[in-house]
């Protein structure tokens, strides 16, 4: 009897750890209400064997935005901010840039020219600011950057400006098994310098967008060099390209705010079985900020949510996230511990 | 003290369970020699906690190539048998065809014209063959034409001319928290149609050439399109360049068999701490062929393995196997089932 007790007792213990108990709210950063339900019930309904929706381990893919979705992008996307500050930095090696007003108006601080930047514009700042070094360079230069720059408003570094609410969220889909991807309009080079330590997601997971590199034998060492060309842009109709591209599954899940991510919510949604598609709303000027639909306030070129996509959100049941009715609290509280990541 | 005895019991029942006993040889289909050696000795150092070459869990990458070095590739690529048959089942639909040397060769089996065909040729095949469905579309003509087609030699379906010794070693890495990723020139798209089925490898970890895909809505779906232009070739650099893109990790092990995996295997050995480095050479003309270095024959088209090749393996510490002295057995001796990947 004893020994039987005893042998419960250490497989107790044994699959306690392999499936950590459920007692405590996966979600408490969250509010109760239509959100927190939609994930609860779709987790529940994708990982319990023997109900329709349910996915098999390894086919479980969840993906991500992350600029607006799972961190600030207000007043201007982090990695642009990198990329001024970039130019800034070079410009001494570049007397050159001084004739260019666009350049000039990096230089100068010229915030209302720089607010007229065209997509071009922040293409020639792109290419000069991300490319012309190795891979490994690269990778050094975005972790002294973020190491050290502030955000203007909260006074933080931008990787504190995550929203604790998707970090529950991703820790609670691999939980259940998910492997979660970002798939950002950003850069993927530059998102994996600290995906792994922020959000617990491996640079394997991360589909950005990218310079085209070229493979160099350096004294006798090789090194891929980031070259001054566009490879791929995965945003809008590329998000779905991307995750065709990269992961090769159509998720079950993906989490968006904004336009260029409604071809990865309809790629998602088009598959079979359970599905979440979930769009945050930015509607909390108070803790962060109010922009795109949740204020009527014209279309901003930073995270641009037009009325045609929440059109499509009712049409095709997307459930909008309200940052300020749905979430408890916006930043995670304390330091964050790095995490290990599926 | 029962109580004691039967908690390190389960214990040990459920330690045995996370990980599999290693009473058996994890590689019966190798013969004892340094190829197997160089294996047991690379997991046994990059696996084992305080080792030196200890590499963490989330760390554990592994890259295959796959022609010539997971399944066979001679006499002519089992993606170029498909794109020749495809051809010829396209052929009533394209008339104009008859009027174009290159296609009227394939269509009238004309091997010595075939054997002639340069790139821009077989560009040609494949874009005619690979590009104008969706993806959906694609994957199903491909799981057709692999449920019937059969190897000439061997009578056998292709997936089942895969090596048995390679199965085993991506099979002993994974056992031990490795991720096994296939990085081939040959077609993303065609080889994730049977890589979970036939290697254990999801899709999201075979990396290789593609096409361009466009997104489309048709009567309110969403398609990904395959269009008639290669998007990324990852062959030769483009393996170095394809493994940074698709993994944004260094490999510790890399596996090829030609010159198309010389700058995968440069790249996998620049890392720090333990490497494995391995080129499979077809030495076996009764089990298989032999071709390349192994018969000082001249240079295939296929699998092209050049002199300065071994010169280079020679220099850098990569193991040559030898399939006629290394491997007991070449083929899987019966249908293997599916298996579960990581």
């Amino acid at each position: 009897m004893k020994l039987k007790i005893g042998f419960l007792l250490a497989l107790a213990l044994c699959l306690g750890g392999a499936r950590p108990a459920r007692a405590a709210d996966p979600l408490p950063a969250w509010n109760d209400g239509p959100s927190k339900r939609a994930i609860l019930d779709f987790v529940a309904r994708t990982t319990t064997r023997g109900s329709p929706g349910y996915v098999p381990p390894a086919e479980r893919i969840a993906t991500f935005d992350q600029d607006g979705t799972l961190w600030v992008e207000h007043p201007l996307y982090v990695q642009a901010v990198f990329a001024l500050d970039r130019l800034k930095a070079l410009a001494p090696e570049h007397p050159e840039w001084k004739s260019d007003p666009v350049f000039q108006a990096v230089l100068t601080d010229d915030r209302e020219a720089i607010g007229r930047f065209t997509k071009d514009d922040w293409r020639r700042i792109l290419i000069a600011t991300h490319s012309g070094m190795s891979t490994d360079a690269f990778h050094e230069i975005v972790a002294q950057w973020l190491a050290t720059a502030r955000d203007s408003r909260f006074g933080k570094p931008y990787t504190d400006l995550v929203y604790q609410p998707m970090l529950e969220l991703m820790r609670t889909l691999r939980s259940r098994g998910f492997k979660t991807y970002i798939v950002t309009g950003g850069w993927q080079e530059f998102v994996r310098v600290y995906a792994e330590r922020v959000y617990g997601v491996p640079p394997e997971q991360v589909v950005g967008s990218s310079v085209a590199t070229r493979y160099e034998m350096r004294d006798d060492k090789p090194v891929l060099m980031r070259e001054p060309e566009i490879f791929f842009v995965d945003d809008r109709a590329g998000k779905a390209v991307g995750i065709n591209l990269f992961i090769g599954r159509r998720p079950s899940a993906a989490f968006g705010n904004s336009d260029g991510d409604r071809e990865m919510l309809e790629w998602t949604g088009a598959g079979d079985g359970a599905r979440l598609m979930m769009l945050v709303l930015h509607d909390d000027a108070d803790r962060e900020y109010a922009y795109g639909p949740a204020d009527g306030l014209p279309d901003t070129q930073v995270g641009t949510f037009s009325p045609s996509l929440m059109d499509e959100a009712r049409k095709r049941g997307w459930v909008a996230i309200s940052m300020k009715r749905d979430w408890r609290r916006v930043f995670p509280a304390t330091p964050r511990a790095p995490e290990r990541s599926r």
